[in-house]
């Protein structure tokens, strides 16, 4: 690990190149094998590098949940692309602009915006799986009435049903995941059933797609944050602690022994305020503090100001020792830095630039 | 509000100019008024039109909590720039590269870092005031060491005691903020006096700054979030609800009557997932749902992924309504994105870039 003890510039985003590149095959190899569509989602890591990565090294179709990302993605070669987000109406003029974008609608006021646009758009229906966020409701004789419309319009080509799982976040281990994935694929197949139209069920929480063994009842998998994993996935069962492929280079700025307390430069700008699993580990802290070969250490990240972290701990450490956190929820916390730095086997190697903003 | 709700790239955040103007307006002549040095805080906007403002239009002193804030002020010429986070001891050689920039310790080992430049540095002392994040304990034998240190050093310029009473944020009220405010003058009266040095005694956190008449016990302040407030600050007392001069524009993209839901396209990615005012209100939500006009709707934002923002209201709105979102923190809603939307009486004037990055 001698590059990142040198790199002066905390704090710093690190991924792990060869973590993320076993992350990405072992789903990849998943979705091949059980004959699936692999869609997988860019939203983690919103680079072309790991979108690339997802699909063996080239280019193929992907989820996005912003019209940055798609720009981006379209620009670097990606033709199949679909915006997972409900389309505001103002924005589908803009979004038809994308290349190879598909839009996702629920409502009839969304669907008439896409149905307006002066080309024919590829658009799916969002089918709410029991995540109760956004989606039609799949018992509401409604939700049917939308789906004839969507496929007897002539504005647009009425591609699939999409759903995800977000509840799978509210699950404590691997069995009660399992249970969310059932539902989540029951949820498709049982509307389309209904429906009677051939029409793709895509599915796709990272948390459902690393629990099962292979897809089933289901013909597009959309996972993402798989890529780099974090502290939460981890802790729920998605992954192993070794598979996270991300993690925050810090440095301690002030060393308190006689409060027990660090202080290092890693704060909420750095890792975000999500809470991680604490809905399992009540204390858990805001990320998991390691030394510089990920090796867990007997503190607590228990409060985060603007660029301020806050360790507990009986430790010792001088003043400007390097330390890594795991994050608790990669998404979020990739999203705050204007750029990666990549390493293998402990060397920096590159460094990925990702799409910002809306 | 026309230019708002044709706005039609959401989620957006939206200034106002003619507030930001009034509570700059207001902290600068509170400080003038006092006869203290006014150094305000950058990190809340990041922008060299808001620092300029807060000098009424001109350069002065001021402070940052990153390198890249400085280092656009300095380029933009500014003189006088405290970076008022302790120094990590490998960064001191670039922060020293910034012209005008004077630097922090609380550290024998950061002191020594500062000591080993090629050209002599204005450095200040932290002290702990109460909030216990960083600084030297001002009862503590030991920081009278350091400071006397300092003091003597030829290195270095010893320009003074710089506190921060973050604790300010754990009060219910204005009067629980006076009391700390004290504390905060307090503390680096107290050690100065000890100490027998005629050095600056810097003072500042957005709560105290703005409770207090007139600063009294301390040489110079060092506010930044005053620039706009947000929800947090007026469920303290700093400031009302009409001296929010930010709000992040959203657009309703998923209406959902039958699960009393709304959908809006401001995620933990356009908010931040600060918890705001929970320690006086626990279910206070991600910010506060306003509309156009920033009317509070009786609406509880209460839960955020990545992209998406769930309300809970028994208000029916159709998609694509606009909806402006206070946020409950601003500094960190600010940092999220690459441009400010600026307005005044509700139309476009500006669009302002802030600094990124550390």
């Amino acid at each position: 690990m001698d590059d990142l003890s040198h790199l002066n510039k905390t704090p710093a985003f690190i991924v792990d190149r060869d973590i993320v590149a076993r992350n990405c095959e072992r789903m990849r190899a998943k979705a091949e094998a059980s004959g699936v569509i692999f869609r997988p989602h860019v939203k983690t890591h919103k680079t072309v590098e790991i979108a690339r990565m997802q699909h063996g090294g080239s280019t193929g179709p992907v989820t996005v949940s912003t019209l940055a990302e798609a720009e981006l993605l379209s620009r670097a070669g990606f033709g199949d692309i679909t915006y997972a987000v409900p389309i505001a109406p103002d924005r589908a003029g803009v979004a038809g602009n994308v290349t190879g974008i598909n839009l996702l609608v629920d409502s009839v006021e969304a669907l008439q915006a896409v149905e307006a646009l002066d080309r024919q758009t590829d658009v799916f229906l969002k089918i709410d799986c029991g995540y109760h966020r956004a989606g039609v409701d799949p018992d509401d004789p409604k939700s049917l009435d939308l789906a004839r419309r969507m496929a007897s319009s002539e504005k647009i080509r009425f591609r699939g049903l999409l759903t995800h799982a977000g509840h799978s976040y509210h699950a404590k281990n691997a069995d009660e995941v399992l249970a969310v994935a059932r539902q989540e694929t029951d949820a498709v197949t049982r509307f389309r059933d209904r429906l009677g139209i051939d029409v793709i069920r895509s599915i796709g929480s990272t948390p459902t797609t690393s629990v099962v063994e292979r897809f089933e009842n289901c013909d597009e998998v959309r996972p993402g944050n798989y890529v780099f994993f974090d502290a939460f996935q981890a802790a729920i069962g998605s992954c192993r602690m070794a598979d996270v492929a991300a993690s925050v280079l810090t440095t301690v700025i002030g060393s308190y022994p006689e409060r027990r307390a660090l202080i290092v430069d890693a704060g909420a700008l750095a890792l975000s305020k999500d809470l991680g699993p604490n809905h399992i580990h009540p204390e858990f802290g805001y990320g998991v503090v390691c030394d510089l070969n990920l090796r867990r250490l007997p503190m607590r990240l228990h409060a985060l100001s603007q660029e301020h972290g806050t360790i507990e701990t009986d430790m010792t450490l001088p003043v400007g020792t390097r330390l890594r956190i795991v994050p608790n929820h990669s998404c979020l916390t990739a999203a705050m830095y204007p750029s990666y730095v990549v390493v293998e086997k402990g060397r920096f190697v590159d460094e990925w630039i990702p799409a910002r903003g809306w």
